[in-house]
């Protein structure tokens, strides 16, 4: 019986990198070059999921559509969910593979509709601050199929992920990215995966003192957690970010890292595990 | 001996369909369903091949592009290699995908870029008309990997090809989507398909006469097109088209139908074969 029992737990699961990054990055030519070749680097398995949310404010301004958020989520019309699709599934999405491909990443770039690989509902109208708020074409993902990606990956590619999504029936829907990443990390975990999800952003990770880069606090537990927020160590945006991460952590992702976009080796950074 | 050299000339080729269809087709609401349906329909392996040129060209006017045209083909600066980009990669492959998925038609979206799948040159600068012209960020197609298709295909996908490529060195570059098509087609017979590459456009087939649609040439053979070329039956822009399909069937391709958006079934319009 202890023999079985070690032979499970010390059976080998393979390794999945899965690399969030933000709109400010995948925007500056010099952090975006960085980002990749580091991505690159990365040993095994991996996963890029990207932004490119204020490069589609500046497409929507140059064709005249009124860029309107709520709580810092877009509101996507008609004409905004033409432009989310243009930029993130075209000019983003399509740049980064080819980009990849020069550094000898075999990327291959996915939106949820293709290989059917992230299904959505389109949200109902939402109350927000006490108002109805209708974010037009924006999807909530209902399931991500982590034995696709699975495949995609055991044939030696790099599935590299723009942040829209498919209904089903159809239809595009602009959905967000760090909720794309945390639900494909969730369901590579259930696929077998020992998932380690990154999210890059731009300062070098949870910090105890906003205003001081040097105060990272190396790693949060949900005990930890507790008494951060109890204490107001943490507070404001971080709150949902780390609640997000916990929640992938207890739907089985190993761990998840909350770093600079300059640091993705999973070496530097706030470590979040259950 | 005989007995094995029967064995080796029954062994059946795994089918494969290959449509193109033009920025016409996809541009129209009505069109684009029924061939969306018509495609789902056409039993076996198969892929899309898209253009989107129209859509491209309206939405370069909105963002101030001109468009420059040089016999038929754009002239590609950085600018509307963007548009292209963003149209042909997002737009009109994202869109196609969804609605494929919603017919139940696994597809999954690519430009050359992704998976590596098709790799050119950038055009040289090149004389028309006694001028040199640029065609800026134009690709000349160097190889299409059959065995990547074959493997996504193998996996139960149905690829939906952009008219964009890369050239290793991490530039998207525009292409022609017929020659993307019939390079594709090249190397999915060379991977060991039997291919059937279907060009669907406006007419029902090659017309024996440009005004009468009822005069469909059903079959073409190379000594056909020689003798149509002789007496002046087939001219203009059809000479190159019919000139690609006969190279691609030289090339291996088992048969080139040239026929009508609404009959890409296989057994209507002009049958092109060695």
């Amino acid at each position: 019986m202890i023999q079985s029992r070690n032979t499970e737990l010390n059976r080998e699961e393979p390794w999945l990198t899965i690399v969030k990054v933000g709109g400010a990055v995948v925007e500056d030519e010099q952090q975006l070059a960085r980002l990749l070749q580091d991505f690159c680097a990365i040993e095994g398995p991996k996963i890029l999921v990207h932004g490119g949310g204020r490069r589609a404010t500046k497409m929507a301004e140059r064709l005249g559509i009124e860029t309107k958020m709520v709580n810092g989520r877009r509101i996507t019309d008609a004409d905004m969910l033409e432009v989310v699709t243009m930029v993130y599934g075209g000019l983003v999405n399509k740049n980064v593979v080819a980009r990849l491909q020069a550094l000898g990443c075999n990327a291959i770039g996915l939106t949820g509709a293709d290989a059917n690989i992230i299904l959505s509902t389109k949200r109902p109208v939402t109350v927000v601050d006490g108002l109805p708020v209708d974010f037009g074409f924006v999807g909530d993902v209902k399931q991500a199929d982590g034995g696709t990606l699975a495949s995609l990956i055991d044939a030696g590619l790099i599935p590299v992920i723009a942040p829209l999504t498919h209904d089903g029936q159809g239809h595009l829907l602009n959905t967000n990215a760090d909720t794309m990443a945390s639900e494909t990390a969730k369901a590579m975990a259930a696929a077998g995966y020992d998932v380690t999800l990154i999210y890059a952003f731009e300062k070098p990770g949870v910090l105890r003192n906003p205003d001081d880069d040097n105060s990272v606090i190396p790693t949060i537990t949900r005990a930890d957690f507790d008494a951060y927020r109890t204490d107001g160590t943490i507070s404001g945006g971080m709150l949902p970010k780390i609640e997000n991460a916990l929640a992938a952590t207890d739907a089985g992702v190993k761990r998840v890292i909350i770093t600079s976009a300059t640091a993705i080796d999973g070496h530097h950074g706030t470590v979040i595990y259950s």
